[in-house]
Parts: C-alpha cells; sequence; structure tokens
C-alpha cells in the first residue's frame, strides 16, 4: 500500500484544494524532501485565477524548505536528515541552455536545449512544494544544505523572491554610485531594493503606496520613495535626479503602466531591467525609447536557480547585510493553506508572504 | 570679405537645396575639413520629407571625407594637408556620457552630461558634410588620418553605415559558432551581417527581397538569406534552424513588422539587437516575450564614434576582409545632389549608397 | 568472460604500450563508445616522459571521436550508432565550478565543488581515449553528434586543439580590429590563429620558425609571421605596430621565453592570454607589467569542454570557415601507436597531429 | 612681477622642501586651483627616497581638493569659486587609450596614444597639489564640483586611495556572495574592503597586523581579520574557507610575499586584483598557478580617474555608505609638510593619512 501525504492541488480556475496524493517514488537522480516551510507566491495566484494553466491535479508551490527524507540511487554527496533548500527553478545540469549560462530556460537534453521558462519545474510542469513532500529533479544539480543556525523564516525567500530580486539588480548591470528606482514594492521588488543596495547603488528610490511597504523598502535601502498615488512618478524621479535620470530602473510588477514608466525615466544609455509578469502585449513609446537610437537596454531575467545561487543568498542571509524576515507577515499550517491563498490573494490584512508549515 | 562655399541645406520639408555659405570660421578645438567624398544617408531622406525636424538653413550630411584644410590653435598632433575622415558621431570626449562609456549619448559637459543622440552632430545640431567645406568638432577627439593605400570609396562607410552596421553584431553579444539573423539588407543591415561574420557567427541569416541585396549579402557572410515575399521569415527561420531560433537576431529597418519578427525568431535567452530608427510607437507580442520571462534582451544602438572606431574600422577595410565597395552603386558631383537626393529618396537604378564629390 | 580490447597504457615513464584491458561496464550515466578516430596530444608526451604523473596502468589519450556502442540506464536522448566526440574535458554538470560558469575546473558535487584541471579526466584521472572503446562519464553533458556529412579527420580537433586555441582569443576578449600576437605556431597557437581571426583581429602575428607550420598559419589568418631565429620577436613586433604594441598575446607554448615576451609586446592595458603548460616557475619582469600599474590582465584557460562547446566547434568546421585538415599530417593504426608516439615525440618529418585509428 | 606660492618640491633623493614658485599661467584648456586640503600618498614616499624617480624641481602631490580660482578660455560649464576636487589621474579625454576605456594609460593625441601610467600626471609629470596652487589639466574632463555638505575631509581620499581601494573590486569582478581576500590593510587595502563589501562580497577577510587598521578593516566592512604576525595566512584563509578558497584576492602592498599568497589563496577560477605598486620582479610558483591551467587571472589596475568617476565616489560618500573621515588621522599646514613628511615615511603615531592646510 503506497504512503499517502497532503498536498495543495489545482483543480480547476478558482479552486486550489487541500488533498491527499501518493507520496512520490524516487528515481536515480531525484531526492525526496519532507517540507517543513513553504510559501504562496503571486505565480500561484494567477494559477488559481486560471491565467497561468496548469494541468489539473498538479501539487502548486515552488519554494521549499525541508528535509533530505530519501536520495536517488545516483545522488551522492548528501545525506538522509540534512536540512535543504532548493531553487523555484530546477535546472537540469545537462542542456544545452545549462551549458551557455542560460539554465533558467532549460530544455529537453536532446536537440536544441532550450525551452522558455522550462527550468522552472515545481508547481507548473511537475508537482511542486505545498505538499508534505516533495521530490527534487536533478538533486545533484539542486540541493543546497541549510547552515544550522539560519531558521527556515531566514532561507524562505531565497528560493524565488530573493533570487529574483537580486537577480534584477544583476541583470541591470548596476556599478558602484549607480542611480537605480524600483518600480512596485512588493516581495519582488523589495529585495530588488537590496540588491541595488548590496551591487552598491548610492540613490535607490522605490515607488509604491503601501506604507508598510515603503516602510520596509527603507530599512532595506532605499534612499527614497515615491508615492504614485499623490505624485507622477516619472515627473518626480526626474526631479529626485535633477533631471538626469536613472542609470538602471527595475520593473517588479508586470504591466504596461510600471514598464512605460521604467522606460520613461532611464537617461540615455541606461537599462531597464524586467522582472515582472505580464499579463498583456507591451508598448514601447516611441520618445522613451529615443526612437531606437537611445543605447537603451531592456533586460528580463527569469529566477536564477541551482545550488550555488542558493548558496550565494544564504550567504547574504548568514552574513546579516540583508534581513528579509520582515516580509514574512504570516504563518499557516498547511492543513489551513486554503485560508492562506484567501488571504494572500485578497492581500488583505498588510500580508506580504506567508509561511506554510506542513 | 568671408569666403563662400556650396552646401546642401534644408529649407523645407520636401526641399533639400545647393546653395551658399560662408566657409566657417575655426574655433581652437575645430578642424575645418575640404570634402573630397561624402554620401547621403537614409536619415537625410527622413530630414528631407520633414519626418526629422531639424532648423531651416543646416547644412545636411554626417559622412565626411576629405583633407584638413585649417587646425585650431589647440588642435595638436595633425598636420593641415592629411586625409582623414571623422565619424557622424562627434563626441566632445569630456561629457559624463563619454566618460562613462556612452559616447553616442554626449551631452553638455555641464550637470548630468547626458543627451539622447546628442552624439550626433553633423546636419542634426551642427552644420553636416555634404558641402564644400565641414568644421568638425573636438578635432582632437574625432579627426582620423586615412591610410594612404585606401581609396576614398574605401573608407566612405566608416563614419555611419559600418560602424552602425558592425554594432548590431558587438552589442548583440555574437559569439563564435553563432546564429545571427539580421533583418532588412540595406546597407547597414549588409554591414550587420559582415559585422556577424567577423565576430564569429557561422549561420548568418538574411532577410530581404532585393536581389542586388540578397547577392552582396551572400558576398559579405550570409549563409542564408530568406526572401519575405515569398516565405514568411519567421516559419522559414525556424525551419532553417531546426526549431531552435537565433542566438542574435538584428533589426536593421525600423518597422514593427521587423522588429516583432526578429523577436519571434530568438531562442529562450537570446538578444535583439535594434539598429532601426522607428517611426511610431513599437508593440512587443506578449507571447514571443515569454510574457517577461524568457531572458531575452532587447538592446539599441546609435552608431559609435570617434578616432579609434573610425581607426578600427578601416583596419577592417584594410585587411581586405570587408569590402563594402559594392555598396557605392552610383556616383554624383555636388552641384548634382539634388538629383542625387532624388535618386536616393526613391531607391531607383537599385541604389545603395552615392559617392557626392565637391 | 569478459571481452577485451587493445588500449595504449602508461607502464612507467618512457614507457606507453598497447596492451589488452577489459571493455568497461556502462555506469547509469556512462556512455561506452567505440572509438573511430583519436589523436595524440603534447600533454600525453609530457605523460610518456614522466613530467605529468598520472597512475600506472591508466589509458592515455583524451580526443575521442567513435560510435555509441553501449548507452547507461539515464543516458536518454542519443541513440546506440549514432557517431559523436566528447570533449577532451568531461564536466559534470553539477559541480559549484559547473553551476558558476567555471567547469574545466570540475570538482566533487560535495562541498566545494572546485578542483584545479578537476574537469579533465580522460588519460588523467579515468581511462583514456587511445583504445578501442572508452567511457564518457555524465554522457548527458559530454555527448556531441557529429552532423553526417563532415569526417572524423574534419573534427578530430575539436576535442582539445580547437577548443583551447579558441578560447586563448576568447578568453583574451578579441575585438573587431585589434592586433594579436601568438607565441609558438604548433597545433594550438594555430588554433588561436584562426580563434582570433574569426573574433575580427585585423592584425595577427605568429612567432615561430619551422616553414610549415608558418605557411599553415597565414591559411589560417595570420597576417604576419615573424621568425625568432632571425628577428628578436619583441623588437619585430614593436616595429610591426609602428611601437603601438599588441591587444591581446596569446602564449601558447609554455615557457618564461615566450611569456615574458608576450607581456612585453602588450600596449598598456592589453591582455596576456596564457595557454601554456608551463614547467617550472613564472617571472613577471618588474618593466614589462608597469610595476604592477599597466592595467594589463593576465589570464589562463583550460580547454573548455561539454556538448555545447563541442557543438559549436563542429559548427565552425561545417561552414567551412576554419579548415584544420592540414593539422593531420600522419596516420597510424591504433596498433602502431609505439610508433606513433615515437614519431610525435621527436616531431620527426614535419608532424603536426597523427591520427589513431582502432 | 609673478605672483609667487609655497609649494612641497623634490630637490634630490631625500629631499622634498617647501619652496616658492610662481603661480603657474592657465591655458586655454586649464583650471587654477587654489588648494584648500591636499595630501601626502605613499607613492610620494617612494619618490622622496628616489626610488620612483621624477624631476628635480617638480612640485610633489596628487590629491586636490580647492577652489577654482580661474578657468581658462575653453572651460565652460564651471564657474570660478567653486569648490572642487579632481582625480589624481588626470585623463586627456581625447586620446585613443581614453576612447577605449583605458584612460589611465593616457598618451599623446597622436599615434598610438597609450602611455604606461601616462594618465598620472600631478606630481609626476606635470607640477602637483602639495602647493597653494595646482593646474588641472584637460579641466572640462577633470574638475568635479563638491556637494556643499561634505567636508575636505569627506572627499580627501576620492582623488586616488577610494578610487584605487574600490578599483581592486570592481577588476575583480566581485559578484554578491563572493569571499574576497584583501592583503595589507593600509589605506589602500582598507579602501578595497570597503569596495568589496560595496560590491556584495560577504566574507572579507584583511590581512594584517596593525591593531588600529583592523579596526578600521572591520568597520568597514572585514567580516573575518588574519594577522600575519601570529598566523600563516594562507593557511589560515583556508582554514576559514573552509578549504574552498577566495573568489577574488586583492594585493595591495606591492610585495612578493603578498602576491603570492593572494594567488596561494585563490579556488581554481578565482582572480587576484593587483592594486600594489612593485618593486622588483615578481615570481608565479608553478603550483599556485595550476601551471597555467586553473582559469586564473591576475588583473592589475591604476587608479580610475575623470569626473564621472569623482563623482560616484563623492556619491558613497554622500550616501553614509562608506566612512573614511577615520583614516586622516593627522592634520599639518603646509608649511609644516616637512615634518608631515617625516611623520608619514616612517609611519609613526599611528599616521594613515594626512591632512594638508595651505
Amino acid at each position: 500500500m503506497t504512503a499517502k501525504m497532503k498536498a495543495a492541488i489545482f483543480v480547476e480556475p478558482g479552486r486550489i484544494v487541500l488533498d491527499e496524493k501518493p507520496i512520490p517514488d524516487v528515481g536515480p537522480q531525484d531526492a525526496l524532501i519532507r517540507i517543513t516551510t513553504t510559501t504562496i507566491c503571486g505565480t500561484d495566484v494567477h494559477i488559481l485565477k486560471g491565467e497561468y494553466p496548469v494541468a489539473r491535479g498538479l501539487t502548486i508551490g515552488h519554494e521549499p524548505v525541508g528535509i533530505i527524507e530519501k536520495l536517488g540511487s545516483g545522488v551522492t554527496g548528501f545525506q538522509e536528515g540534512q536540512r535543504v533548500i532548493a531553487g523555484a527553478i530546477t535546472p537540469s545540469g545537462h542542456s544545452f541552455a545549462c551549458l551557455c549560462g542560460c539554465s533558467s530556460q532549460d530544455g529537453p537534453g536532446t536537440r536544441h536545449g532550450f525551452k522558455a521558462m522550462g527550468g522552472w519545474k515545481f508547481g507548473n510542469t511537475i508537482d511542486g512544494t505545498q505538499a508534505e513532500y516533495v521530490l527534487v529533479p536533478d538533486a545533484l544539480v539542486n540541493l543546497s544544505p541549510v547552515p544550522d543556525h539560519l531558521t527556515d523564516e531566514q532561507v524562505l525567500m531565497c528560493p524565488d523572491i530573493m533570487s529574483t530580486g537580486f537577480s534584477g539588480a544583476e541583470s541591470g548591470g548596476v556599478r558602484i554610485g549607480d542611480t537605480v528606482v524600483v518600480f512596485a514594492l512588493g516581495p519582488i521588488g523589495l529585495c530588488a531594493v537590496a540588491g541595488a543596495k548590496l551591487m552598491g547603488a548610492t540613490t535607490i528610490i522605490g515607488v509604491d503606496t503601501v506604507p508598510k511597504r515603503i516602510e520596509i523598502a527603507r530599512a532595506l535601502g532605499a534612499t527614497h520613495v515615491v508615492d504614485f498615488k499623490t505624485h507622477d512618478p516619472v515627473e518626480e524621479i526626474m526631479r529626485l535626479t535633477d533631471g538626469r535620470g536613472a542609470d538602471v530602473s527595475i520593473e517588479a510588477l508586470g504591466t504596461q503602466k510600471t514598464f512605460e514608466a521604467a522606460l520613461r525615466v532611464l537617461r540615455p544609455g541606461g537599462t531597464l531591467s524586467s522582472l515582472g509578469v505580464y499579463s498583456s502585449d507591451l508598448t514601447i513609446p516611441l520618445g522613451a525609447f529615443s526612437a531606437g537610437l537611445g543605447d537603451n537596454r531592456i533586460v528580463t531575467t527569469l529566477c536564477p536557480g541551482g545550488k550555488d545561487r542558493m548558496r550565494r543568498l544564504m550567504e547574504v542571509v548568514a552574513s546579516g547585510r540583508v534581513d528579509l524576515k520582515p516580509l514574512v507577515t504570516h504563518q499557516f499550517k498547511l492543513d489551513d493553506i486554503e485560508a492562506a491563498y484567501d488571504l494572500f490573494a485578497h492581500q488583505r490584512d498588510g500580508v506580504l508572504k506567508v509561511a506554510i508549515k506542513p
């Protein structure tokens, strides 16, 4: 008789429910992780609403903290009982995409080896982490031991939010002394603020309106905040920069409005680093784009994964330079995950991120 | 009494005429060049049509080959009588833009130092090269002696067409063994083909329909050509690359159609390098952009200028690795420049570029 | 009874002999390749002479062309009977080194994951390719199918010589219009010449004295050759570059003399890209190093491996842009490999590379 | 009658004395600065001792803070009376070196345009800053206004120490989560620590023995300090990094011992970023260099200059992220500069840097 576990399953648009599923078998390259803490991401809400299609019956979630329960026969160098995280993105390590430095676009090992967003597997193309157990594929590439002195909550943002947010600054090429603007101070935008600070930006302007977010943004490194409800962000940013504009602007929401504003505040030669997940075509205004002659760049980044990325992010946490605990505003048992979705999807009670504990 | 010279002057939309103007005075940082050969650019046709506004009375043209007639008091290291070129873009060398590697966006020395397209001065913000004489600003930065064994025609493409076309490959980050697609095989697209080959691309696909352009593209390095009149370029390119797509696509026309196709042919993680001058807002289709999660880049480049750039391009010509003489399909006297505009603006008689000789 | 195969085995310093060994068992991530062509590398001669220590009884050789005989249970996407190559360096794909873009320094999956030269396994830490069969580890990362229209001889240089030589130009950061000097025109130096040309160098100066090598260097792109027996290379290169020096110098021998000359010919801000395997401490002369203030770089590169690298190099061969067949000057049966070592080690009869056919 | 000023002049090895000189005439591209604060650099002590030769009679010093007294006729965008700094390195903006991003190796405008260390002019090839007035060449490139709210002391490190120290981290390519080691915690090493922190290093190990330096290093970001008098630095660093080694090591002294140790602590694929001024040939130990096969890089950097660099560094100061005031341990009147040299050259009284006030 197969052992069972609880898992949050996508049933149909509008319904993610907690149900039972068999605990999965462990293939040679896999690791079975007993989840101790996971969370809900904005993308999961898109899935819930039916805006991002996944297979019915799939377990949702892509941010695992847990204990190695069982290792595949080919997975050496780890021990059962070890506490680990894995990235939201779990590259194979052997596709052409992986071998040319683009592992989040991981495709099949054969032929071309690229697949758009192909590195995102948990809760997208394979069962995810909002469950008692999750199977980590290509475990040699993806398991990353958590230092003993860090709590689950301290590393819970590493798999996705922190990796994505930091990559906004990294892909933007932030340099010492730069001016960086971050549009939208949700969890990813807040991590983009922290990433810009970590890379040496000295003027960091956040754009949002929610007081709690603004407060955390200041704690993480924002030197200025523009409230888009009371000020036109483009005008205000040009005023704050004395007409110069930003070296790098980071879009962390996924709307035409923020994308366009992020382009308009760039100095000539500046870079728009886009993190948002868009839901419709985008327009590039001719003037903001200098008709194509402004030496501007628009770069997009999908959350970097793999165990070296996780290791680096945990080094940042361990160093004490970035404290993301304030982002975890609520805690739920896995049994109560439907209530957690309800709170998070409606952004009630000042929620930023929830910790889910099986 | 001031000496006079002939110059092609923008009178009003629809009218560029040859007229007389005073030969300009030479300031301390200037050099006065007696033009021996210049040419007409697609941008000049935009000016002619009133689509790109310049001051009435301005001399048009930005591609100079000539002889130093007189050097400003601060310009050392050159001799009067030397044959030189200068880039279409003439950076000052001392703006913040110049000092942070973005010299085509050269702004005033004071305050911020960036100005969108500010490095483009000839025939835009100062008198240009379609004249008997032209004043080169910041001559220490911009004069580049022509090796004796190269003809005017051989270096005539260096100031703009070659510098711009090559930059399409350079900004795209072409690597050895890459697949590169170039959309539109006008003079700049042809130079982008040559640039992609120079940087090690092994599959270079050009898209156009004009037989003469296709023939030159093959001579410059295109391994495949797609005729957009007989084939859907996106489908055909995906077929030619066995479904993989391009590492780098170069847009060399400036339309929504080519911009969009250039995005659609990219593999995940690929780069769209945009050279075209657009005349309206652009749309980024959601799917072609992987909703912002494809690790793609869109980079724009304005023609790099300055004497080191010109030196390098002339090295390429001198090495015999790229022969752009076939691009110069027609020759006119400066006296006949109005006829030259007529031919070029209407793209008659298979014209690619014209040489204008005062 | 275990099947046997012939293999060239290191017995002791001075002795590599052809002997019999069991055909190896195939693990889940392995592929067994029936070698159709391999070759001898300069490194193998160091092993023969006892200058580079390997385990007694090890099969030598690291440049495989062959047919997949048997695939491990975990190796999907390939078919038995397919013709393939693998790189001389066979990274695992899952070490920290691999995951941070440094896969030739591949270490164990656990702890740090870096090991100096750890990616070089064939004929170094595991049995090599001078045999009837070889086991390719981490086959998903390392097998690269050979296009049907390319011969074994055409791709025989890809696993090591071509990958290493090209990396000299790549790590040096060669740009369009650069001046590059290559010290020593053995097989790797010749490939460095070809790589510099592929990346857009317009002045490529080779240094050697052997007429055959000089002839091939010119065919591959050298614009000048300096015979170090008749000229002082540093003086001559400074004369050829009109006192300017090189943007990039590539050391392809592994001696103090060439290393030092490669430093002396650099312009301020230039890069020495070192490929040679040195056998003693090196001295950096104070003056050639501008006392540490010249903005110079010294970069070293170990042959890049992995299937995407191999694919790219075969694209270069297939494009016809680089023809390395002239490097294969001699052919031997595997049965005669001891004679091949004798010829190659003594550099007799103008040998550059030998093809060994089991 | 020409007006006179006081200046610290190199008379002969062993003698720098305060004497009188004419206040210099102002050429069209110059600015005359009335020095309000300057300092003495380790390099000046090398000059004093005759270890670095300069012309007899030259005014020494290269770190200016002052007031614009008079602008050349070609210098627009600044006002007389403005408080400014200029970098220790004053590039022309128009040499080939400047135009290809290598401005500290600034050569003459003609021919090649590179000169080793050519950007270093103050107190080296032209009169320096330890005087009542100094002439800033190419003032359009080099003058950088000081924000009103910053004191002279706060920006006194920008021209050299801070620019050089930070460049150690920048040229080393420090990334978020890196381990960086800094050898020697003099003023430049201390700034390298601060630079590594600004770029996101999370483990920063300083090596020195002086308690005051160690204390400041910790304040600026060192997470560990190794006392080379009580521990073998290489062993201790390998222990601290659990055998992994450093991603980047920064040499900030200029000796064989520290250079060699900086190489030995690198992980495979790591970068040695060298800032020290060496006084004899260097030896690269074969093993520490992995015989040339470790994918290592040795990069050297001369202090970056120019007004954009100064602007960025002052942004860092203004942001409060790096406080270098503790480095200025002593203050002297210009009249007492000989005593200042005596104190500084003998490293008495815990001196780190002295402020000199005309």
